[in-house]
């Protein structure tokens, strides 16, 4: 009987221990298909390493409650694997613990470094079932529906969102609050605040970067929103570029070369440097930073049901032969809320790098479009209601 | 049967209108010693220009959200009213209304304008009965075991920095963190952060106010607590400031004539900036900003209920005929948790500022004494439970 490894990489989400213990699950289950679980430690530095922790050995409370534990336990690494005396070191570490089920948790750059050793792994005849269980919070994977950590990250940032836009009304003063969410490559998270919007304690402005970020632009949607309400709240994608391509935080960065701390918190500093020359009025940025990757105490519920179910469904996969896929997510339908598993080719959605679609932004494009929350209400689930009162004078 | 005020006074916290919601419920139970309820708009501002919200126009379906809804509804300003014309302004507007019923929801700030506006209607023989309901998320205001706002933001930061601990843990490289939370004056809201480390899960440093900052000290004891682990998670109360008094803040400022957007987030730009010129590691810097004065999803029950509680209180002792008093709570004991109302007279209370006693605090002035957990735990209530695993090798 072969044994399965685990193994996490790219940056933590909020529920990818949750996919581990779908996998620590499923293979419990199968223990007379499936010997030993292994968890690599730090992710591939873990195999390279030959560190691979035990996980049978750990108590079973204690991984009941990985469920509700944030951010990668059993640790990642940015290391790039690409030279064969890497490999070589990875196939020894396989071959030691005869590994014949692996499953890889990441993003995309996780299906490519998945792509690359399964075809090291082929070219040595090592016979192993590779399977991918997806994990992102800029929801950027193609192939899926969505991807577990998304739905978390984008309900700590709608909710948070609407807190901060009661907050910001409390005084009867000009203020303009920039918002800083993730979002490198894709504006899905920044989008995800819109849900904020509905009962009116939402951002003014969502700035995604599926499309150019243009300064000019950008400053006047900031003037027309003041000047009406005497106030203002945009929200912004730390990976809005210029249409160059150029990312506006690497403006912040050249504007900061003696200063180089105030280039490390995304495009916030920038912004908010540029408002203050702009507006007389106090100019706030806030960065929602990490908390978006680890808020466990805003997961939201779907995200939790479906990251552990997708940990089971790669190690079902892998049980039947499945090798060189990523278990996904496909929508059957949004209301009622509906999905059904399916399989992806890693060597076809490995390079796809999924953007929001652009039906999503406004013709302005300074804000999504009623129809996105469609897509994502049902991810994010309920919202906390807020008191809107009428404010009627005696 | 002559007609209550109540007013929203200083900074906004989580559940200052569940408080609102509290003076509103027993005011409409006491319908027939109390005819309208009036709201300031913008707090003080609101009296001095006579517009008054009329609460009972108000949905009851909304009224009942308040409860939940973070962030000083009814407005606040910062606006100190000194001379006379302001003081016959207010007076008048009081008059026009036939106010008999004055209801401060505030801190220190508010005890002291709350003082001099009595000493005022007293010297005009209008007849009042002011009653303070207490509110900061800072902890400083005397007479009071705890005031709410406190316990609310408390548990943000504890289940904020438990996160954040799992999430800094994630790579096997170096990383020194240093997380900024609100505390002007006092090291309460930093030493609450201690919860967090009861399950290993917690910051390896935390500095107060209330005890001078050391540069070289601090420098010191991240080098202690990096070199042993490779990484270090210190957290630091906005307001700590050097022997002479000085706040760290006001040296990023200093250093950021030229930048002055790295001078708004408070000390952690200036702190991050200290530690990169002396740590070769990566060096991140977190404020937790505003989401701790109105993170409703993470409102303390406790707060919740004592909030609501002391709203109903004032109302009650002004219908007994109390005046100038603040209504408090005073712990009977922590374990189980009970607390009893008091009153406490503004006059005597306005002016304390009330600090965290220096005996929570370790001899080293970087951590917090486990003594304080009595305090603590019962207002931030059960936190999140995380795995803690063995990772044992095979």
């Amino acid at each position: 009987m072969r044994n399965a490894l685990y193994i996490q990489s790219g940056g933590p989400t909020t529920v990818i221990n949750t996919s581990a213990y779908g996998v620590i699950t499923a293979c419990r289950e199968n223990s007379d298909k499936i010997g030993r679980l292994y968890c690599a430690e730090y992710g591939m530095v873990g195999l390279l390493n030959n560190r691979l922790i035990d996980v049978y050995s750990e108590d079973s409370t204690q991984l009941e409650l990985l469920q509700q534990t944030p951010s990668s336990i059993f640790g990642s690494c940015r290391y790039h694997v690409t030279d064969e005396s890497d490999y070589r070191k990875i196939l020894t570490t396989l071959q030691q613990h005869d590994i014949g089920y692996l499953f890889y948790n990441g993003g995309n750059g996780t299906l490519r470094a998945c792509r690359d050793l399964i075809r090291y792994l082929d070219s040595r005849n090592y016979d192993c079932n590779v399977v991918v269980v997806p994990k992102t919070v800029d929801n950027d994977i193609g192939g899926i529906d969505h991807s577990p950590g998304f739905p978390s990250a984008a309900r700590h940032v709608a909710i948070t969102v609407s807190e901060l836009a009661h907050d910001i009304r409390v005084y009867d003063t000009g203020l303009i609050t920039v918002v800083e969410v993730m979002g490198r490559n894709t504006g899905w998270l920044a989008a995800a605040t819109l849900l904020s919007s509905r009962d009116g304690n939402g951002p003014d402005l969502i700035y995604t970067p599926e499309v150019p970020f243009e300064t000019e632009r950008f400053l006047k949607d900031i003037r027309g929103v003041y000047e009406q309400k005497g106030k203002c709240l945009a929200v912004v994608a730390e990976g809005v570029r210029d249409s160059g391509g150029k990312y506006l935080f690497e403006y912040g960065r050249e504007n900061a070369v003696e200063n180089p701390e105030i280039s490390m918190g995304g495009v916030t500093p920038y912004l908010t440097m540029l408002l203050r020359g702009e507006f007389p009025c106090k100019v706030r940025g806030i960065d929602l930073g990490l908390m978006q990757r680890c808020g466990m105490h805003t997961a939201a519920p779907v995200d939790l049901r479906e990251a552990a179910q997708l940990g089971g469904a790669a190690v079902t996969a892998a049980l039947n032969g499945v090798s060189g896929k990523m278990v996904t997510l496909q929508r059957v339908s949004s209301s009622p809320y509906l999905v059904k598993e399916a399989l992806a080719d890693v060597e076809e959605i490995c390079d796809l790098d999924a953007s929001m679609p652009l039906e999503y932004i406004t013709d302005d494009k300074n804000y999504i479009r009623e129809s996105f929350l469609d897509y994502i209400e049902p991810l994010v689930g309920e919202l906390p209601k807020y008191a809107n009162l009428k404010m009627n004078l005696a």
